[in-house]
Protein backbone atom coordinates (compact mmCIF):
# COMPACT_ATOMS: atom_id res chain seq x y z
CA UNK A 1 0.00 0.00 0.00
CA UNK A 2 1.12 3.46 -0.82
CA UNK A 3 -0.66 6.57 0.82
CA UNK A 4 -0.18 9.89 -0.30
CA UNK A 5 -1.43 12.43 2.66
CA UNK A 6 -2.44 16.14 1.58
CA UNK A 7 -3.24 18.23 3.78
CA UNK A 8 -5.23 21.72 3.47
CA UNK A 9 -4.14 25.15 4.27
CA UNK A 10 -3.40 25.30 8.03
CA UNK A 11 -3.23 21.79 8.55
CA UNK A 12 0.19 21.19 7.56
CA UNK A 13 1.90 20.42 10.88
CA UNK A 14 -0.90 17.40 11.89
CA UNK A 15 -0.98 16.28 8.59
CA UNK A 16 2.62 15.74 8.86
CA UNK A 17 1.99 14.02 12.06
CA UNK A 18 -0.70 11.96 10.93
CA UNK A 19 1.62 10.74 7.46
CA UNK A 20 4.42 10.02 9.38
CA UNK A 21 2.00 7.64 11.69
CA UNK A 22 0.47 6.17 8.89
CA UNK A 23 3.39 5.91 6.73
CA UNK A 24 2.07 8.27 3.95
CA UNK A 25 4.16 10.40 1.83
CA UNK A 26 3.56 13.91 2.30
CA UNK A 27 2.32 15.75 -1.04
CA UNK A 28 3.74 18.69 -2.36
CA UNK A 29 0.40 21.08 -2.65
CA UNK A 30 0.42 24.70 -3.85
CA UNK A 31 -2.42 26.29 -3.29
CA UNK A 32 -2.90 30.26 -3.30
CA UNK A 33 -5.33 32.81 -4.24
CA UNK A 34 -5.34 35.22 -6.95
CA UNK A 35 -5.92 38.62 -6.48
CA UNK A 36 -9.62 38.24 -7.36
CA UNK A 37 -9.85 35.44 -4.40
CA UNK A 38 -9.99 32.66 -7.06
CA UNK A 39 -7.65 29.47 -6.15
CA UNK A 40 -4.91 28.02 -7.47
CA UNK A 41 -4.24 24.33 -7.00
CA UNK A 42 -1.43 22.28 -7.65
CA UNK A 43 -0.32 19.19 -6.82
CA UNK A 44 3.33 17.71 -7.84
CA UNK A 45 3.12 14.22 -6.26
CA UNK A 46 1.85 11.13 -8.08
CA UNK A 47 -1.55 9.79 -7.12
CA UNK A 48 -2.31 7.25 -9.88
CA UNK A 49 -3.50 4.16 -8.19
CA UNK A 50 -2.86 5.31 -4.73
CA UNK A 51 -5.01 5.63 -1.81
CA UNK A 52 -5.04 9.67 -1.44
CA UNK A 53 -5.67 11.17 1.97
CA UNK A 54 -6.81 14.91 2.47
CA UNK A 55 -6.46 16.22 5.70
CA UNK A 56 -8.83 19.16 6.65
CA UNK A 57 -9.98 19.44 9.94
CA UNK A 58 -13.50 21.44 9.01
CA UNK A 59 -14.62 23.99 11.40
CA UNK A 60 -15.60 26.94 9.93
CA UNK A 61 -16.12 25.19 6.23
CA UNK A 62 -17.22 27.89 4.40
CA UNK A 63 -13.53 29.88 3.85
CA UNK A 64 -12.31 26.48 2.41
CA UNK A 65 -14.71 24.32 1.61
CA UNK A 66 -14.25 25.28 -2.58
CA UNK A 67 -10.46 24.07 -2.56
CA UNK A 68 -11.41 20.92 -0.82
CA UNK A 69 -13.57 19.93 -3.35
CA UNK A 70 -11.43 21.29 -6.18
CA UNK A 71 -8.77 18.91 -4.46
CA UNK A 72 -10.66 15.43 -4.33
CA UNK A 73 -11.97 16.55 -8.26
CA UNK A 74 -7.75 16.78 -8.84
CA UNK A 75 -6.79 13.48 -7.08
CA UNK A 76 -9.45 11.67 -8.66
CA UNK A 77 -8.80 13.01 -11.96
CA UNK A 78 -5.40 12.03 -11.28
CA UNK A 79 -6.09 8.36 -10.70
CA UNK A 80 -6.47 8.36 -7.08
CA UNK A 81 -7.75 4.51 -6.05
CA UNK A 82 -9.34 5.94 -3.19
CA UNK A 83 -10.24 9.08 -2.19
CA UNK A 84 -9.80 9.53 2.07
CA UNK A 85 -10.99 13.02 3.94
CA UNK A 86 -9.69 12.89 7.37
CA UNK A 87 -11.47 15.55 8.93
CA UNK A 88 -11.01 15.54 12.86
CA UNK A 89 -13.63 17.85 13.05
CA UNK A 90 -16.87 17.57 10.50
CA UNK A 91 -19.12 20.57 10.24
CA UNK A 92 -22.63 20.60 9.68
CA UNK A 93 -23.89 18.30 12.36
CA UNK A 94 -26.69 20.53 12.97
CA UNK A 95 -29.11 21.11 11.29
CA UNK A 96 -30.31 17.35 10.50
CA UNK A 97 -33.87 17.63 9.97
CA UNK A 98 -36.63 20.87 8.85
CA UNK A 99 -37.49 21.52 12.17
CA UNK A 100 -39.23 24.63 10.71
CA UNK A 101 -40.95 24.44 7.32
CA UNK A 102 -38.75 25.69 4.55
CA UNK A 103 -35.56 25.04 6.69
CA UNK A 104 -32.25 24.44 4.31
CA UNK A 105 -31.44 20.87 6.14
CA UNK A 106 -27.48 21.70 5.83
CA UNK A 107 -26.45 18.16 7.29
CA UNK A 108 -27.98 15.87 4.14
CA UNK A 109 -26.51 18.94 1.33
CA UNK A 110 -22.93 19.12 2.80
CA UNK A 111 -22.56 14.86 3.25
CA UNK A 112 -23.91 15.34 -0.37
CA UNK A 113 -21.40 17.32 -1.50
CA UNK A 114 -18.27 15.09 0.01
CA UNK A 115 -20.01 11.81 -0.61
CA UNK A 116 -20.01 13.10 -4.17
CA UNK A 117 -16.22 13.52 -4.06
CA UNK A 118 -14.78 11.20 -2.21
CA UNK A 119 -14.47 7.38 -0.87
CA UNK A 120 -14.30 7.19 2.48
CA UNK A 121 -14.62 9.63 5.83
CA UNK A 122 -12.30 9.11 8.93
CA UNK A 123 -13.79 12.01 11.89
CA UNK A 124 -13.55 12.27 15.34
CA UNK A 125 -16.98 12.33 17.32
CA UNK A 126 -19.27 14.17 14.74
CA UNK A 127 -22.17 15.59 16.59
CA UNK A 128 -25.09 13.05 16.01
CA UNK A 129 -28.23 13.64 17.35
CA UNK A 130 -31.05 12.57 15.03
CA UNK A 131 -29.06 10.19 13.09
CA UNK A 132 -27.82 7.50 15.20
CA UNK A 133 -25.11 6.59 12.51
CA UNK A 134 -23.21 8.91 10.19
CA UNK A 135 -23.49 6.40 7.18
CA UNK A 136 -27.38 7.43 7.52
CA UNK A 137 -26.15 11.04 6.34
CA UNK A 138 -23.18 10.07 3.92
CA UNK A 139 -23.16 7.70 1.44
CA UNK A 140 -19.26 7.56 1.75
CA UNK A 141 -17.17 4.67 3.62
CA UNK A 142 -17.44 6.37 7.11
CA UNK A 143 -15.45 5.36 9.96
CA UNK A 144 -15.88 7.21 13.57
CA UNK A 145 -13.24 7.70 15.99
CA UNK A 146 -14.34 7.93 19.53
CA UNK A 147 -12.33 10.15 21.93
CA UNK A 148 -14.26 9.26 24.86
CA UNK A 149 -11.24 6.40 26.15
CA UNK A 150 -8.31 9.23 25.65
CA UNK A 151 -10.52 11.78 27.70
CA UNK A 152 -11.39 8.78 30.92
CA UNK A 153 -7.29 8.21 30.33
CA UNK A 154 -6.55 11.75 30.79
CA UNK A 155 -9.17 12.43 33.88
CA UNK A 156 -8.42 9.43 35.71
CA UNK A 157 -4.17 10.64 35.21
CA UNK A 158 -4.92 14.39 35.79
CA UNK A 159 -7.84 14.88 38.04
CA UNK A 160 -8.03 13.42 41.54
CA UNK A 161 -11.01 12.29 42.96
CA UNK A 162 -13.23 13.52 39.91
CA UNK A 163 -16.96 13.42 39.60
CA UNK A 164 -17.77 13.01 36.06
CA UNK A 165 -21.09 15.60 35.26
CA UNK A 166 -22.90 15.47 31.80
CA UNK A 167 -25.27 18.79 31.67
CA UNK A 168 -28.25 16.70 30.06
CA UNK A 169 -30.12 13.56 29.60
CA UNK A 170 -28.83 13.25 25.84
CA UNK A 171 -25.25 12.97 27.42
CA UNK A 172 -25.91 10.66 29.93
CA UNK A 173 -24.80 7.42 27.63
CA UNK A 174 -21.44 8.89 26.68
CA UNK A 175 -20.72 10.17 29.87
CA UNK A 176 -21.58 6.96 32.07
CA UNK A 177 -18.90 5.41 29.34
CA UNK A 178 -16.00 8.11 30.45
CA UNK A 179 -16.93 7.40 33.75
CA UNK A 180 -16.53 3.88 33.53
CA UNK A 181 -13.17 3.94 32.23
CA UNK A 182 -11.85 6.86 33.83
CA UNK A 183 -12.83 4.56 37.60
CA UNK A 184 -15.01 7.54 38.60
CA UNK A 185 -19.00 7.87 39.69
CA UNK A 186 -20.67 10.76 37.67
CA UNK A 187 -24.01 12.39 37.72
CA UNK A 188 -26.56 13.77 34.90
CA UNK A 189 -28.35 17.14 35.95
CA UNK A 190 -31.87 17.24 35.73
CA UNK A 191 -33.93 19.81 33.87
CA UNK A 192 -37.70 19.98 35.20
CA UNK A 193 -39.66 22.23 32.88
CA UNK A 194 -42.31 24.01 34.35
CA UNK A 195 -42.83 26.34 30.96
CA UNK A 196 -41.57 27.50 27.70
CA UNK A 197 -38.46 29.74 29.84
CA UNK A 198 -38.87 28.36 32.96
CA UNK A 199 -36.71 25.18 33.85
CA UNK A 200 -35.10 24.48 37.08
CA UNK A 201 -31.82 22.57 37.07
CA UNK A 202 -31.16 20.01 39.75
CA UNK A 203 -28.01 18.65 41.17
CA UNK A 204 -28.89 14.82 42.24
CA UNK A 205 -27.17 13.70 45.84
CA UNK A 206 -25.20 16.62 45.71
CA UNK A 207 -24.58 16.39 49.75
CA UNK A 208 -22.35 13.32 48.55
CA UNK A 209 -20.06 14.83 46.31
CA UNK A 210 -19.42 17.87 47.70
CA UNK A 211 -15.45 16.89 48.15
CA UNK A 212 -15.31 15.47 44.65
CA UNK A 213 -13.83 17.48 42.10
CA UNK A 214 -16.50 17.79 39.13
CA UNK A 215 -15.46 17.27 35.18
CA UNK A 216 -17.56 18.21 33.00
CA UNK A 217 -17.89 16.62 29.90
CA UNK A 218 -19.75 17.74 26.54
CA UNK A 219 -18.69 17.22 22.69
CA UNK A 220 -18.59 20.40 21.39
CA UNK A 221 -17.92 23.89 22.76
CA UNK A 222 -18.90 26.23 20.94
CA UNK A 223 -20.55 29.48 22.67
CA UNK A 224 -20.13 27.11 25.85
CA UNK A 225 -23.66 28.18 26.68
CA UNK A 226 -24.11 24.78 28.02
CA UNK A 227 -21.08 24.81 30.29
CA UNK A 228 -21.30 28.16 31.69
CA UNK A 229 -24.93 27.73 32.67
CA UNK A 230 -24.17 24.22 34.47
CA UNK A 231 -20.55 25.65 36.17
CA UNK A 232 -23.74 28.13 37.73
CA UNK A 233 -25.41 25.66 38.56
CA UNK A 234 -23.00 23.12 40.22
CA UNK A 235 -21.23 26.30 42.08
CA UNK A 236 -24.88 27.51 42.96
CA UNK A 237 -25.16 23.54 44.47
CA UNK A 238 -22.57 24.27 46.86
CA UNK A 239 -20.02 21.63 44.81
CA UNK A 240 -15.94 23.49 43.20
CA UNK A 241 -15.65 24.84 40.11
CA UNK A 242 -15.55 22.29 37.53
CA UNK A 243 -12.66 21.20 34.78
CA UNK A 244 -14.49 21.67 31.85
CA UNK A 245 -13.17 18.64 29.41
CA UNK A 246 -14.50 19.09 25.56
CA UNK A 247 -13.84 17.38 22.43
CA UNK A 248 -14.04 19.86 19.92
CA UNK A 249 -13.02 23.54 20.70
CA UNK A 250 -14.98 25.98 18.26
CA UNK A 251 -15.24 28.49 21.40
CA UNK A 252 -17.22 31.08 18.98
CA UNK A 253 -16.41 35.10 19.70
CA UNK A 254 -16.05 35.60 23.67
CA UNK A 255 -16.64 31.80 24.60
CA UNK A 256 -13.30 30.84 26.40
CA UNK A 257 -13.50 34.09 28.51
CA UNK A 258 -16.70 33.60 29.36
CA UNK A 259 -16.30 29.88 30.71
CA UNK A 260 -13.66 31.47 32.15
CA UNK A 261 -15.13 33.87 34.04
CA UNK A 262 -18.02 31.31 35.20
CA UNK A 263 -15.83 30.17 37.68
CA UNK A 264 -14.06 26.57 36.23
CA UNK A 265 -10.82 25.37 37.33
CA UNK A 266 -9.50 24.38 33.95
CA UNK A 267 -10.78 23.81 30.25
CA UNK A 268 -9.17 21.13 28.29
CA UNK A 269 -9.93 19.83 24.75
CA UNK A 270 -8.36 17.62 22.30
CA UNK A 271 -6.56 18.85 18.97
CA UNK A 272 -9.21 18.29 16.56
CA UNK A 273 -9.47 21.73 16.33
CA UNK A 274 -5.69 23.74 16.93
CA UNK A 275 -6.97 25.87 20.17
CA UNK A 276 -4.57 26.90 23.14
CA UNK A 277 -6.69 24.50 25.94
CA UNK A 278 -5.46 21.41 23.41
CA UNK A 279 -4.51 18.69 26.13
CA UNK A 280 -5.21 15.22 24.79
CA UNK A 281 -3.62 14.28 21.71
CA UNK A 282 -6.25 12.24 19.02
CA UNK A 283 -3.54 11.15 16.41
CA UNK A 284 -2.46 7.96 17.14
CA UNK A 285 -6.24 7.12 17.39
CA UNK A 286 -6.53 8.62 14.11
CA UNK A 287 -4.00 7.02 12.46
CA UNK A 288 -5.07 3.52 14.06
CA UNK A 289 -8.39 4.40 11.91
CA UNK A 290 -7.42 5.67 9.06
CA UNK A 291 -4.68 1.98 8.65
CA UNK A 292 -7.99 -0.12 9.72
CA UNK A 293 -10.13 1.74 7.09
CA UNK A 294 -7.75 1.27 4.27
CA UNK A 295 -6.67 -2.26 5.29
CA UNK B 1 -45.86 30.70 -15.47
CA UNK B 2 -45.30 31.64 -11.88
CA UNK B 3 -41.70 32.85 -11.05
CA UNK B 4 -40.06 33.25 -7.53
CA UNK B 5 -36.92 34.98 -7.00
CA UNK B 6 -34.56 34.33 -3.87
CA UNK B 7 -31.76 36.82 -4.05
CA UNK B 8 -28.29 35.77 -1.93
CA UNK B 9 -27.64 38.09 0.86
CA UNK B 10 -25.59 41.44 -0.74
CA UNK B 11 -27.54 41.01 -4.13
CA UNK B 12 -31.05 41.59 -2.65
CA UNK B 13 -31.18 45.47 -4.58
CA UNK B 14 -30.66 43.87 -7.69
CA UNK B 15 -32.87 40.70 -7.06
CA UNK B 16 -35.55 42.78 -6.53
CA UNK B 17 -35.08 45.33 -9.63
CA UNK B 18 -35.01 42.03 -11.66
CA UNK B 19 -38.00 39.94 -9.90
CA UNK B 20 -39.98 43.02 -10.71
CA UNK B 21 -38.66 43.37 -14.51
CA UNK B 22 -39.86 39.80 -14.79
CA UNK B 23 -42.72 39.32 -13.00
CA UNK B 24 -41.22 37.11 -10.15
CA UNK B 25 -42.59 37.17 -6.66
CA UNK B 26 -39.60 38.00 -4.03
CA UNK B 27 -38.72 35.25 -1.88
CA UNK B 28 -38.91 35.64 2.02
CA UNK B 29 -35.34 34.27 2.55
CA UNK B 30 -33.71 34.47 6.03
CA UNK B 31 -30.22 33.07 6.03
CA UNK B 32 -27.78 34.05 8.68
CA UNK B 33 -24.73 32.21 10.25
CA UNK B 34 -24.20 30.58 13.92
CA UNK B 35 -22.00 31.88 16.33
CA UNK B 36 -19.44 28.84 14.86
CA UNK B 37 -19.94 30.45 11.54
CA UNK B 38 -22.40 27.86 10.26
CA UNK B 39 -25.31 29.06 7.80
CA UNK B 40 -29.06 28.93 8.83
CA UNK B 41 -31.31 28.93 5.50
CA UNK B 42 -34.77 29.20 5.71
CA UNK B 43 -37.25 30.00 2.85
CA UNK B 44 -40.57 31.13 3.70
CA UNK B 45 -41.87 30.94 0.20
CA UNK B 46 -44.33 28.52 -1.94
CA UNK B 47 -41.85 26.47 -4.34
CA UNK B 48 -43.62 23.81 -5.44
CA UNK B 49 -43.90 23.28 -9.13
CA UNK B 50 -42.75 27.04 -9.50
CA UNK B 51 -39.43 27.79 -11.85
CA UNK B 52 -37.07 29.38 -9.04
CA UNK B 53 -34.85 32.11 -9.66
CA UNK B 54 -31.34 31.99 -7.72
CA UNK B 55 -30.04 35.47 -8.28
CA UNK B 56 -26.39 35.96 -6.60
CA UNK B 57 -23.64 37.51 -8.77
CA UNK B 58 -19.85 35.29 -8.22
CA UNK B 59 -17.06 37.49 -7.65
CA UNK B 60 -15.56 36.11 -4.68
CA UNK B 61 -17.57 33.08 -4.69
CA UNK B 62 -15.43 31.48 -1.78
CA UNK B 63 -17.26 33.51 0.96
CA UNK B 64 -21.07 32.05 -0.43
CA UNK B 65 -20.91 29.36 -2.63
CA UNK B 66 -21.64 26.50 0.58
CA UNK B 67 -25.31 29.09 1.14
CA UNK B 68 -25.83 28.61 -2.66
CA UNK B 69 -25.76 25.52 -2.44
CA UNK B 70 -27.58 24.93 0.64
CA UNK B 71 -30.40 27.16 -1.36
CA UNK B 72 -30.17 25.33 -4.50
CA UNK B 73 -30.26 21.76 -2.91
CA UNK B 74 -33.11 23.26 -0.89
CA UNK B 75 -35.31 24.68 -3.36
CA UNK B 76 -35.18 21.43 -5.49
CA UNK B 77 -36.68 19.66 -2.08
CA UNK B 78 -39.40 22.24 -2.06
CA UNK B 79 -40.49 20.96 -5.38
CA UNK B 80 -39.85 23.56 -7.57
CA UNK B 81 -39.57 22.67 -11.11
CA UNK B 82 -36.68 24.47 -12.52
CA UNK B 83 -33.98 25.84 -10.59
CA UNK B 84 -32.60 28.91 -11.99
CA UNK B 85 -29.34 30.08 -11.35
CA UNK B 86 -28.65 33.90 -12.77
CA UNK B 87 -24.95 35.13 -11.80
CA UNK B 88 -24.65 38.26 -13.81
CA UNK B 89 -20.74 37.55 -13.29
CA UNK B 90 -19.74 33.72 -12.97
CA UNK B 91 -16.64 32.44 -11.02
CA UNK B 92 -14.05 30.20 -12.15
CA UNK B 93 -13.53 30.63 -15.55
CA UNK B 94 -9.75 31.05 -15.82
CA UNK B 95 -8.30 27.91 -15.16
CA UNK B 96 -10.06 25.61 -18.00
CA UNK B 97 -7.08 23.90 -18.72
CA UNK B 98 -4.38 21.91 -17.07
CA UNK B 99 -1.44 24.11 -18.18
CA UNK B 100 1.00 22.30 -15.91
CA UNK B 101 0.73 18.89 -15.08
CA UNK B 102 -0.85 18.70 -11.01
CA UNK B 103 -3.39 21.70 -11.48
CA UNK B 104 -7.11 21.75 -10.45
CA UNK B 105 -9.04 22.62 -13.82
CA UNK B 106 -10.97 24.58 -10.95
CA UNK B 107 -13.49 25.62 -13.90
CA UNK B 108 -14.78 22.47 -14.29
CA UNK B 109 -14.79 21.31 -10.53
CA UNK B 110 -16.98 25.05 -10.42
CA UNK B 111 -19.40 23.95 -13.36
CA UNK B 112 -19.73 20.52 -12.00
CA UNK B 113 -20.88 21.62 -8.34
CA UNK B 114 -23.85 24.13 -9.97
CA UNK B 115 -24.81 21.64 -12.96
CA UNK B 116 -25.43 19.28 -10.13
CA UNK B 117 -27.84 21.19 -8.67
CA UNK B 118 -29.45 23.81 -11.15
CA UNK B 119 -31.29 23.56 -14.18
CA UNK B 120 -30.61 26.83 -16.23
CA UNK B 121 -27.83 29.11 -15.96
CA UNK B 122 -28.23 33.23 -16.90
CA UNK B 123 -24.62 34.99 -16.96
CA UNK B 124 -23.10 37.93 -18.73
CA UNK B 125 -20.27 37.65 -20.84
CA UNK B 126 -18.34 34.92 -19.14
CA UNK B 127 -14.17 34.97 -19.81
CA UNK B 128 -14.39 32.43 -22.49
CA UNK B 129 -11.16 30.91 -23.56
CA UNK B 130 -9.93 28.17 -24.83
CA UNK B 131 -13.81 26.85 -23.93
CA UNK B 132 -16.17 28.77 -26.69
CA UNK B 133 -19.37 28.19 -25.15
CA UNK B 134 -20.27 27.77 -22.05
CA UNK B 135 -22.45 24.33 -22.57
CA UNK B 136 -19.09 22.78 -22.74
CA UNK B 137 -18.32 23.49 -19.47
CA UNK B 138 -21.74 23.36 -17.84
CA UNK B 139 -24.15 20.45 -18.11
CA UNK B 140 -26.88 22.34 -17.15
CA UNK B 141 -28.64 24.64 -19.76
CA UNK B 142 -27.19 28.06 -20.01
CA UNK B 143 -28.13 31.53 -21.28
CA UNK B 144 -25.43 34.40 -21.90
CA UNK B 145 -26.22 37.72 -22.33
CA UNK B 146 -23.43 40.09 -24.16
CA UNK B 147 -23.43 43.40 -22.51
CA UNK B 148 -21.30 44.35 -26.17
CA UNK B 149 -25.06 46.40 -27.21
CA UNK B 150 -24.79 48.16 -23.85
CA UNK B 151 -21.32 49.18 -24.21
CA UNK B 152 -21.72 50.46 -27.90
CA UNK B 153 -24.48 52.78 -26.94
CA UNK B 154 -22.78 54.08 -23.89
CA UNK B 155 -19.89 54.94 -25.73
CA UNK B 156 -21.95 56.53 -28.60
CA UNK B 157 -24.27 58.19 -26.20
CA UNK B 158 -20.65 59.76 -24.18
CA UNK B 159 -18.17 59.79 -25.91
CA UNK B 160 -17.99 62.52 -28.89
CA UNK B 161 -15.37 61.49 -31.21
CA UNK B 162 -14.35 57.51 -29.97
CA UNK B 163 -11.86 55.45 -31.21
CA UNK B 164 -12.51 51.87 -29.41
CA UNK B 165 -9.09 49.94 -28.85
CA UNK B 166 -8.59 46.35 -28.26
CA UNK B 167 -5.70 45.42 -25.69
CA UNK B 168 -4.45 42.25 -27.73
CA UNK B 169 -5.89 40.03 -30.34
CA UNK B 170 -7.67 37.93 -28.43
CA UNK B 171 -9.77 40.81 -28.11
CA UNK B 172 -10.44 42.01 -31.51
CA UNK B 173 -13.15 40.14 -32.83
CA UNK B 174 -15.24 41.44 -29.65
CA UNK B 175 -14.08 45.06 -30.21
CA UNK B 176 -15.18 45.41 -33.49
CA UNK B 177 -18.68 44.29 -32.95
CA UNK B 178 -18.65 47.07 -30.00
CA UNK B 179 -17.07 49.49 -32.77
CA UNK B 180 -19.58 48.34 -35.50
CA UNK B 181 -22.54 49.11 -33.35
CA UNK B 182 -21.19 52.17 -32.00
CA UNK B 183 -20.46 53.63 -35.32
CA UNK B 184 -16.82 53.97 -34.69
CA UNK B 185 -13.32 53.06 -36.12
CA UNK B 186 -11.54 50.44 -33.58
CA UNK B 187 -7.55 49.51 -33.80
CA UNK B 188 -6.37 46.57 -31.97
CA UNK B 189 -2.62 46.60 -30.13
CA UNK B 190 0.08 44.84 -31.84
CA UNK B 191 2.33 42.44 -29.61
CA UNK B 192 6.15 41.89 -30.91
CA UNK B 193 7.45 38.81 -29.16
CA UNK B 194 11.38 39.58 -29.07
CA UNK B 195 11.94 37.20 -26.47
CA UNK B 196 10.61 35.81 -22.82
CA UNK B 197 10.02 38.74 -21.25
CA UNK B 198 10.80 41.35 -24.53
CA UNK B 199 7.78 42.81 -25.82
CA UNK B 200 7.43 45.59 -28.07
CA UNK B 201 3.61 47.23 -28.28
CA UNK B 202 2.74 48.82 -30.87
CA UNK B 203 -0.18 51.54 -32.16
CA UNK B 204 -1.32 50.88 -35.68
CA UNK B 205 -1.55 54.02 -38.33
CA UNK B 206 -1.14 56.31 -34.51
CA UNK B 207 -1.05 59.84 -36.63
CA UNK B 208 -4.62 59.13 -37.99
CA UNK B 209 -6.18 58.78 -34.47
CA UNK B 210 -4.32 61.72 -32.15
CA UNK B 211 -7.63 63.99 -32.28
CA UNK B 212 -9.72 60.76 -31.57
CA UNK B 213 -10.65 59.60 -27.73
CA UNK B 214 -9.44 56.20 -27.01
CA UNK B 215 -11.87 53.52 -25.30
CA UNK B 216 -10.57 50.82 -24.08
CA UNK B 217 -12.91 48.12 -24.02
CA UNK B 218 -11.87 44.44 -21.64
CA UNK B 219 -14.47 41.94 -20.38
CA UNK B 220 -13.26 41.66 -16.51
CA UNK B 221 -11.34 44.67 -15.32
CA UNK B 222 -9.53 42.61 -11.91
CA UNK B 223 -5.74 43.73 -11.74
CA UNK B 224 -6.32 45.96 -14.31
CA UNK B 225 -2.57 45.65 -15.56
CA UNK B 226 -3.72 45.26 -19.03
CA UNK B 227 -6.09 48.58 -18.72
CA UNK B 228 -2.81 50.00 -17.35
CA UNK B 229 -0.14 48.57 -19.61
CA UNK B 230 -2.32 49.61 -22.46
CA UNK B 231 -3.17 52.94 -21.48
CA UNK B 232 0.50 53.57 -21.14
CA UNK B 233 1.29 52.65 -24.22
CA UNK B 234 -1.44 54.38 -25.82
CA UNK B 235 -0.01 57.72 -24.04
CA UNK B 236 3.34 56.77 -24.88
CA UNK B 237 2.01 57.05 -29.04
CA UNK B 238 1.00 60.50 -28.36
CA UNK B 239 -2.90 59.66 -27.75
CA UNK B 240 -5.27 60.85 -25.39
CA UNK B 241 -5.54 59.00 -22.16
CA UNK B 242 -8.14 56.61 -22.50
CA UNK B 243 -11.84 56.10 -21.43
CA UNK B 244 -11.89 52.44 -20.09
CA UNK B 245 -14.96 50.09 -20.25
CA UNK B 246 -15.38 46.68 -18.64
CA UNK B 247 -18.10 44.41 -18.58
CA UNK B 248 -17.23 43.11 -15.12
CA UNK B 249 -15.95 45.60 -12.16
CA UNK B 250 -13.63 42.85 -10.30
CA UNK B 251 -10.88 45.17 -9.07
CA UNK B 252 -8.40 43.28 -7.29
CA UNK B 253 -7.16 45.23 -3.80
CA UNK B 254 -5.85 48.77 -5.49
CA UNK B 255 -6.52 47.99 -9.12
CA UNK B 256 -8.95 51.00 -9.36
CA UNK B 257 -6.28 53.66 -8.03
CA UNK B 258 -3.69 52.34 -9.60
CA UNK B 259 -5.64 52.84 -13.43
CA UNK B 260 -6.81 56.36 -12.57
CA UNK B 261 -3.18 57.31 -11.93
CA UNK B 262 -1.88 55.86 -14.95
CA UNK B 263 -3.92 58.64 -16.74
CA UNK B 264 -6.99 56.85 -17.64
CA UNK B 265 -9.67 59.46 -18.10
CA UNK B 266 -12.75 57.62 -16.69
CA UNK B 267 -13.46 54.23 -16.05
CA UNK B 268 -16.98 52.91 -16.59
CA UNK B 269 -18.52 49.50 -16.17
CA UNK B 270 -21.98 47.80 -15.89
CA UNK B 271 -23.61 46.68 -12.71
CA UNK B 272 -22.82 42.13 -12.91
CA UNK B 273 -20.67 43.61 -9.71
CA UNK B 274 -22.27 46.36 -7.48
CA UNK B 275 -18.92 48.83 -7.71
CA UNK B 276 -18.84 52.99 -7.69
CA UNK B 277 -17.74 53.02 -11.55
CA UNK B 278 -20.91 51.16 -12.83
CA UNK B 279 -22.64 53.45 -15.37
CA UNK B 280 -24.37 50.92 -17.64
CA UNK B 281 -27.26 48.75 -16.22
CA UNK B 282 -27.20 45.45 -17.89
CA UNK B 283 -30.91 44.57 -15.80
CA UNK B 284 -33.10 44.97 -18.95
CA UNK B 285 -31.02 42.31 -20.81
CA UNK B 286 -30.89 40.01 -17.85
CA UNK B 287 -34.77 40.14 -17.65
CA UNK B 288 -35.03 39.25 -21.25
CA UNK B 289 -32.18 36.59 -21.17
CA UNK B 290 -34.40 35.23 -18.24
CA UNK B 291 -37.91 35.28 -19.83
CA UNK B 292 -37.08 33.49 -23.05
CA UNK B 293 -34.98 30.68 -21.58
CA UNK B 294 -37.58 30.35 -19.51
CA UNK B 295 -40.39 30.43 -22.10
Amino acid sequence: MSLLLAAMPGNEAKGRLLAERVGAETAALTMRRFPDGESYIRLDSECADRDVILFATLERPGAMILQLLFLADLVRELGARRVVLVAPYLAYMRQDKRFQPGEAVTSRSFARLLSDRIDVLVTVDPHLHRYHQLKELYAACTRVVHAAPLLAEWIAKNVAQPLLVGPDEESAQWVAMVAREAGAPYIVLEKTRHGDRDVTVSVPDVHRWAELQPVLLDDIISTARTMIETTQHLVAAGLQGPVCVGVHAIFANHALAELQAAGVRSVVTTNTITHPTNMIDISNLLADSVLEVLA
